[in-house]
């Protein structure tokens, strides 16, 4: 230590360094950084998954008060048990089974905060030494962040952009080996606004069933879906193959600060139990932080009280959104959108560079774009595709069509001439 | 697998599967699942530091009120900053900057939930290899269960029963070596009750400083301090040695179930940042969980508008309780309180095993205890200390005094003749 100060003997822990590098919200913090706080006009976020503060996209009363009720009535002051509260796990076992050839039970069903911490648990449940797990490009890349964490390798296979973004299969074959321990989809998918088919779904439990490993389903948009393909929760392939769920309240009620999640399994043949991942992940539970008392004690009700309106409103604005993103991109060269997005709350779309001047990747473009128009999107790099942009469209109908004219209005400054 | 079923590649980490033992919710399920249903009296539960479902112990409105604001407003529907957001840490900062010599910075505050997750993130910060860490004995398993899932080591120093659970500064020297980096205090105490002077935590920074490690204060029952010694922040010596304070609304605000912490560095001279620990806390807080946005919305008007009544009724609550236990168990020849507790919400209470029959240990009083009388109470063994018990006595006062009551006639019950 300099200053003749004391030799300390602590040392912060080099493996916790790298973490902030790879998150969205770190590109996100380096991006807004570039903004250009003279730029008169409003900044135009198409960079991150969280509506909640625009009017369009306030949540339900109903779920509000839920919350409230729940504070006022001083019942959920109290810890709660790891798993999460009875009323709460039943609640989501009812919601999550009305879309099941079966019964789930609230045994099945841990609380969690946000579908995030979801992911955390099972990454470090499978985290056995030598393992690895098999992820999709491009991804969330939190699944990646936390694996590392837990020294749980990493293996990608590719989403097919000309195929609506389905898996590739054969690629999952080929990556898999005696230590591959589960493979995750995220449907509806984000980045790419891909929803998967009946038939799709199938056969990622058939191939994961024929590997030996289980199928982690990102379920967090679960019913966002607003086009020809209705959402099926791969849950529904549970006897095929152990199937764990991960959902949360963020994206549906659009209430992602409250977080809310759970991880559920799907397992009618008690796989799950046998392998001793059930055990692990009480295990894990057991020393985590637990979502608020009062927060899973409004969960009945945010579930059963919450009207289709709300739903179909939310679903109705995206719909449209998607339809101005996918119309207006098509004014913009340098960038496409193979397929127009079918649900969540972004687009994945392939940057062009050779018909750019000056830009060398979609890092650069993204940082020349904040800085010049004021308009945040989101590399591909974020979700391991160079040279792609992540384009949210879950934004204020208006905002979203005056930042896509901005991305134009970019396009045409830097066009190779 | 059994049944021809697939040979499923994946297992539960085996690391995990100890955990549910080692902690004080561990235990308490076991010992509730001898109660015996057929006792028609109610159950007293002296055994876990959660008064928050007694009408006595109820939650100001002024801190419920904040929350329904919060939620209310919007405002706070969206995912939170990884430290947490800036009211909220400005708010605790100038909290806790009451009753120091210098002035925090909101830099200095991050939001955890609990001081349960504050402990992890600290404890998983300082996990390098071979270092390791001074707990005290008695002392919070939650602490040992955490170090153990980081792989970083624990050796304990004692308190001194007969010095009001004083740190045996002498032990905390002889214990440390090159590869340890902090000693964890809890003050006021848990499961002692105790509050330490000025001059003994004075010694504690000064013992510290000279080993070149750090302090992490767990002050989680801070202000709870009814007897003659006044609660002393241990952030009042951070420029002596680098102090970490963790602590929360959980005891004060007898909120526990909303879970809202904080971590906050003691650091006038900035030794924390040189060595590393702030970069890799970042980048802890950065992969976990953050508290409900709106809860953290709520901070300020908690922090600011609970009045002085509400703080001087639970204390003064307290300290009747801890003077019916006192005086209580005095009349209970097998359990002997050193001191009456000054802080905190229990009591730690040597059991003399040769005034009893046919009881060979704290687990085996505890079970028969609970079976025969319907009383909770903790044995020592759950905070390394075996052949005690700990009595909490944040319970409402006919509670408890029915409960030692009781205690005192399981004892003429099972007294040696
Ligand atoms: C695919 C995916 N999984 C998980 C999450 C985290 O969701 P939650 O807010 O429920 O933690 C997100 C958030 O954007 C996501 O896009
Ligand atoms: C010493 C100690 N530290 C930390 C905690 C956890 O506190 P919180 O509820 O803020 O997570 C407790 C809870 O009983 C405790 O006794």
């Amino acid at each position: 230590m300099e200053n003749g100060a004391p030799a300390w003997k602590f040392r912060g822990n080099e493996g916790l360094f790298a973490a902030s590098d790879i998150t969205v919200r770190g590109i996100l913090y380096q991006l807004m950084a570039n903004l250009d706080a003279s730029d008169g006009r409003a900044v135009v976020p198409l960079g991150h998954g969280d509506p909640s503060a625009f009017p369009s996209f306030r949540t339900t009363p109903a779920a509000e008060d839920a919350v409230v009720d729940a504070l006022r009535s001083a019942k959920f002051n109290c810890y709660s048990p790891t798993v999460g509260i009875l009323p709460a796990r039943r609640a989501i076992a009812d919601y999550l089974s009305r879309d099941l050839p079966y019964k789930l039970s609230p045994d099945d069903v841990n609380l969690t905060l946000g579908c995030t911490q979801a992911i955390e648990a099972i990454l470090t449940v499978l985290a056995r030494p030598g393992a690895n797990i098999l992820l999709p490009r491009p991804g969330f890349p939190y699944y990646d962040a936390r694996a590392k964490h837990s020294h749980l390798e990493t293996r990608y296979f590719d989403l097919l952009p000309d195929k609506g973004w389905e898996v590739d299969l054969k690629g999952v074959e080929d990556l898999a080996d005696e230590s591959t321990v589960a493979m995750v989809i995220i449907n509806p998918g984000n980045p790419c606004g891909s929803v998967y088919s009946y038939q799709h779904l199938k056969k990622v439990a058939e191939t994961a069933s024929k590997l030996g490993i289980m199928v982690i389903a990102d379920e967090v948009y679960g019913h966002l879906a607003f086009g020809d393909t209705p959402f099926v929760p791969m849950g529904v392939f549970g006897s095929i193959v152990p199937v764990l769920t991960l959902g949360s309240i963020s994206k549906r009620w659009i209430v992602p600060g409250w977080r809310l999640g759970w991880l559920v399994t799907n397992d009618p043949n008690g796989f799950l139990k046998d392998t001793g991942v059930l055990k692990s992940l009480k295990g894990f539970l057991e020393i985590s932080p637990d979502p608020p008392t009062f927060i899973q004690g409004a969960v009945p009700h945010i579930l059963e009280k919450t009207d289709d309106d709300f739903f179909l409103k939310v679903i109705c604005i995206l719909r449209e959104n998607a339809d101005i993103c996918y119309e207006k991109i098509q004014e913009i060269p340098c960038i496409t959108c193979l397929k127009k997005p079918e649900g969540g709350m972004s687009a994945m779309v392939k940057l062009n560079l050779s018909l750019l001047e000056g830009i060398k990747d979609d890092m650069e473009f993204c940082i020349k774009l904040a800085k010049e128009e004021s308009v945040i999107v989101l590399p591909g790099i974020a979700f391991g595709m160079k040279n792609w942009l992540r384009v949210t469209f879950a934004v204020e109908p208006f905002s979203l069509q005056d930042g896509l004219g901005r991305i134009k209005a970019f396009y045409e400054r830097h066009a190779k001439r």
